[in-house]
């Protein structure tokens, strides 16, 4: 583990300004990963991904597991080499892509049994399994397997933090290669009592890393913040804590000031794929004809390559035109805009000012007007 | 027309290399153009495309200007600003889309009356309008308006020849910019008795450059390379010829030899985005079960960016999952094969060599094997 490490530089408040070392690189925290879910960040290369700022990204895998095959990433040299990215990897357990497919799916007491989505074929997921794909895939940071319960249903979320325990043991146990840090995952619903359990329980496995799961599952802003004031109680503070599946610049902020250092999301390239490009606030629908001649970058003072080199006017006509470009420049732009975003977080942390920037992520975010706002 | 120039450099045979000055930097010739149809390469940045070694590019007049439109081109600061592009550009007449959709044209002697592929309008296409678009579209080369009639129907060729001339003479007399050359085209089948008279009258208007169409429609290499035979007869050895829509490696080659000096084709593009790889000679289809667990990249000799960075098997998982990083790196690529293919013609014109490297592109194209082929 002399690889790993986590150097708290600065607090302010709860946030906190740290560098997470890894085998292929230092990354500086609060951190905002981008989701490569097949060993690509769709419509992205690497070296873009660089550009953008990227130090760590996220694969699924659920996704590599099923294709190309874990197996097949390990002969080519693991997820670094075959999808040449040089910086720091996280691959989640594959849990969350089989709970989600509620219909084909069955989980028991030891691990879960399900479907691929692809054709049909039945696989099974223990603890074990999913830290041995895991470490073929090879990646720095990965998963313990867990259960994520519906937010709002007691029983099924105390039974599913049960079962995420045990499988965390399980996986701490399973675990053997010292070049990659195992995390836990805390669970338990939007339930304080649940919650604080499931939080003394991951710690105490004394992981190098704990993460929050079971939020931004469709429970309502205040909840998610009440569990992330439990957690930031909870969980030992001279590790990092990653609150997985989050999300936008305001969702960021919140749980920064609530003491969390690691993110991913998949909506930058999604809302890419979708005609929309993301600003520090708020967003714009490129196919909205009011772009049509609009000379304007998306954002004037966002260093990204598209801002830089393309009008919003160019950018809808690859919208309209539905060209593979246009997702590409704003895949980059709004991975930029959070990698930029947190950028800024780290330095109001470290000069004493994140209180000011949480204020105006506070405020309520504008509505954007197409054919005025400058972003 | 100062900006413009043609010095040819060296000759072997009849083949040239030669250095064509434009407003937007100089182009070597042989050079290949790749096709950015709706102001964008396919799947591609103008940075890779740069780095790629693209120096010339071709637009469609006939998609610019139905979609996003010639005025608003020019309202964004003609193609060049429009879509980030610094280096040169040659636009079509819009004539070859509008001739290939002959259930929705109609021809005349004055110009050609046809409806939108998008929402069935119609509208008027005529040599002074063409012209007068590709003004506001601001191309450092434009085409004039010609017909493009089917290659062994001799009655029409001629028809569609003398239409040709006819729409070539009021093109150069419509032209107005004078940081714009005005190339003209021209016809005749596969008839030697038409194209020794369409390239003489062609010539004779003196336009700064000249251009062969009509080719690569479906006649026969033979045939295409006795036209190539008169042509390199009939049209002036001071100024540039374009062979206009070819193509593969072996058709440049043979075009070279016989006095051609610029190409444009979809090839490289669109192979990338159905799974396959151009090699120096020959074809990989990635999709083949053999690449699967392959860790060459497509060409160890090839200096692009897909080839310096990822392997057969992680290209092959990209297509297999259909995401959009694979036709990138493939369209990176296949744009790399045939550039770097025009740097290899002018050092061999310019050291002599051209008849071996000839000599090698005329043996037989192999059928690569997925599982030996190393390009």
């Amino acid at each position: 583990m002399d690889s790993f490490g986590f150097r708290i530089l600065a607090r302010d408040g709860r946030a906190r300004s740290a560098i997470l070392q890894t085998p292929h690189g230092e990354v500086a925290t609060p951190v905002f990963m981008p989701v490569g879910t097949q060993a690509t960040v769709k419509a992205t290369t690497p070296e873009q991904l660089r550009e953008a700022g990227v130090s760590l990204l996220l694969a699924n895998t659920y996704h590599l597991y099923l294709r190309p095959g874990d197996e097949i990433v390990a002969e080519l040299g693991g997820l670094h080499s075959f999808m040449g990215w040089d910086r720091a990897i996280l691959t989640d357990s594959g849990g969350y892509q089989v709970f989600s497919m509620r219909s084909i799916r069955e989980v028991d007491g030891d691990g879960v049994t399900f479907k691929s989505h692809l054709d049909g074929s039945t696989h099974r997921l223990t603890p074990e399994k999913a830290v041995a794909i895991q470490e073929r895939l090879g990646a720095d940071i990965i998963m313990a397997l867990d259960e994520c319960a519906a937010p709002n249903d007691r029983a099924y979320s105390r039974l599913a933090m049960e079962r995420t325990h045990a499988w965390a043991t399980r996986s701490a146990r399973a675990h053997r290669r010292t070049d990659q840090a195992l995390f836990g995952i805390v669970q338990g619903g939007i339930f304080q009592d649940l919650r604080e359990e499931s939080a003394q329980y991951i710690s105490g496995l004394g992981l190098p890393g704990n993460a929050v799961g079971g939020l931004s599952v469709g429970e309502s802003k205040p909840e998610m913040h009440a569990v992330l004031d439990w957690m930031d109680q909870g969980l030992p503070v001279d590790r990092p804590r990653y609150l997985m599946g989050v999300g936008t610049p305001a969702d960021i902020i919140e749980a920064v000031a609530r003491g969390m250092d690691m993110f991913d999301c998949v909506l930058p390239t999604r809302l890419a794929r979708h005609h929309a490009a993301m600003l520090r606030r708020g967003r714009l629908n490129l196919l909205g004809a009011g772009f049509a001649r609009d000379p304007r970058p998306l954002d004037p003072s966002c260093p990204c390559y598209a801002c830089r080199h393309f009008s919003r006017a160019y950018l809808r006509h690859l919208m309209q035109t539905k060209e593979i470009l246009g997702a590409t420049l704003l895949s980059i732009h709004n991975i930029t805009v959070l990698e930029t975003l947190t950028v800024e977080i780290r330095e109001a942390i470290q000069t004493e000012r994140f209180s000011e920037l949480r204020e105006e992520f506070r405020k309520e975010t504008p509505v954007p007007d197409p054919s005025s706002c400058t972003g």
